[in-house]
């Protein structure tokens, strides 16, 4: 069965390694969100497909929840003590893929080529993908005004209110993310924030085509567990920007374009106009995020 | 007595820390090689500037001769991993200056703004001056062909014989350098390679012409040893460039410039045409260096 799988980070990540685990890697194409692709200390940093990358490789930190296992801070702590720019959190394994990465972008090498160096080198089996390769920058306007998408997650802590989410820059999709939407025998949207985190690759227009006309089912994961957000700010933005938190609200975001949502046992079954699966999602552990993947694609 | 210090890397770094050891701090000027600045995994780095920043910090490592002692490397492990560039040893905390650097130079700032700052930063009471803000790159020739620096003596191992050595770039002294060697009671060439690290220095035609026209004594400390170099290639590149290893051959690569050559007690006494010291030049430790220092100085 050939997946295609939107995904932002963290929660994203998680569900991916799940979905490789339930069915043939070689058959698994994930789309990463590039929105919050960021310049920080002069290198390109793509955290969502970076936590991707990690956790399909089994490198990633499950306790911290983002970047790399057995990480250290070295180099940042000399940033920090140098006056440089230190709000960002690279760990040293981390800034290694940066730097390697960056060298490459201004080398002229498109982002899906590098990710695909990188993914091979770390030993996924799977297809990594960027949304874009063109540069794609996620805005939050916010009461206290508009902010770069990390300046407003990590540097103000996500604490401003959310009122609108915006897409700089027009994209096309990376090679070969059309041809897996195509080919796939379901689009799955992972358990990401849909504002920051799908949005921004259902903002790229032929992306947004290609669900719209899909001839295979297509069906959403909610990120949320009793209309609250198991990391992050979703169910503030969902409350605020779709008027609640209820599986109706999460559908809301994705209207049009998906066939059903899974939602999890502790949130409200009120009437769907689409179908609604409905199952355990918290990803507490591998064997957790496999059972959710299993029920995704037996749903399909 | 204020001094200015024209330096190269590893043993000028050392003797540097002797001078400020010697005299109060806040009267020396290091003026310091850029010919061997490089760009390494996207990082602007210079190895020589580095290298007297951490002497004159006490961050050195003394063992290793190079780089920053409690190193680690963790980044480039992991662009090692990943295929990327590595065969320049970039520690994790070496790392983080560059990455500080790199910005601000990416951002406008001259190599001597971003040097005071970095100095500041780790304590340092001396001034620490690039030789040139301009892009000077040193070339070496050899039977094998032309290699920027950095490859014939890391990528190569310095194992090819040298022809000569050219500079490129047109350069204008950094600002402050002209000043410090106007100001000096002394101007001392510290125990470097001549023409790899003290010659890059003096390719910038200013700062020969103020070497040249000066009117306070300029002693150069030899870097050999009975002939040989404490490390590195300079009792090679002497015997093949300058025809011997002897004081004279030493001299000869500053004809013009000096009114002494500080050499150790294990060379030659051969008569000089300008005026020898003899001393036990081998720095050791901190005390070895300070004194070698006091004797330059004294000699003045």
């Amino acid at each position: 069965m050939k997946v295609a799988l939107l995904s932002g980070g963290v929660g994203g990540a998680r569900f991916a390694r799940g979905v490789t685990a339930a069915v043939d890697p070689a058959d698994v194409t994930v789309i990463g969100n590039v929105g919050d692709d960021l310049e920080v200390l002069g290198m390109a940093v793509s955290p969502d497909l970076d936590s991707i990358l990690y956790a399909l490789a089994g490198l990633n930190d499950d306790e911290r929840g983002w970047g790399r296992a057995d990480e250290s801070w070295r180099a940042l702590e000399t940033v920090s003590a140098l006056g440089g720019e230190d709000w960002f959190r690279l760990g040293d394994r981390d800034l290694g893929l940066h730097l390697v990465r960056t060298q490459a972008l201004r080398a002229g090498e498109p982002l899906s080529s590098v990710t695909r160096r990188l993914a091979r080198a770390v030993g996924i089996e799977a297809r990594l993908l960027p949304a874009t390769d063109d540069r794609q920058r996620t805005w939050i306007d916010t009461p206290a005004g508009s902010f770069p998408f990390q300046e407003w997650f990590v540097a103000r802590g996500h604490r401003d209110d959310v009122d609108g989410v915006r897409f700089e820059g027009e994209c096309t999709p990376a090679p070969g993310v059309l041809e897996a939407l195509g080919e796939a025998d379901v689009i799955v949207i992972a358990p990401s924030n849909p504002y920051v985190s799908i949005w921004p690759i259902l903002a790229v227009p032929r992306i947004r085509g290609s669900l719209r006309d899909r001839e295979v089912p297509c069906i959403a994961v909610s990120p949320l567990v009793g209309g609250h957000a198991v990391k992050g700010p979703a169910d503030r933005m969902l409350a605020r920007m779709a008027g609640g938190t209820s599986p109706a609200h999460v559908a809301s975001c994705y209207a049009g374009l998906i066939d059903a949502l899974v939602v999890d046992e502790a949130d409200p079954r009120d009437p769907l106009a689409i179908r609604a699966v409905v199952t355990q999602t918290l990803m507490t552990d591998l064997a957790a995020s496999r059972r959710l993947a299993e029920t995704v694609l037996a749903a399909a």
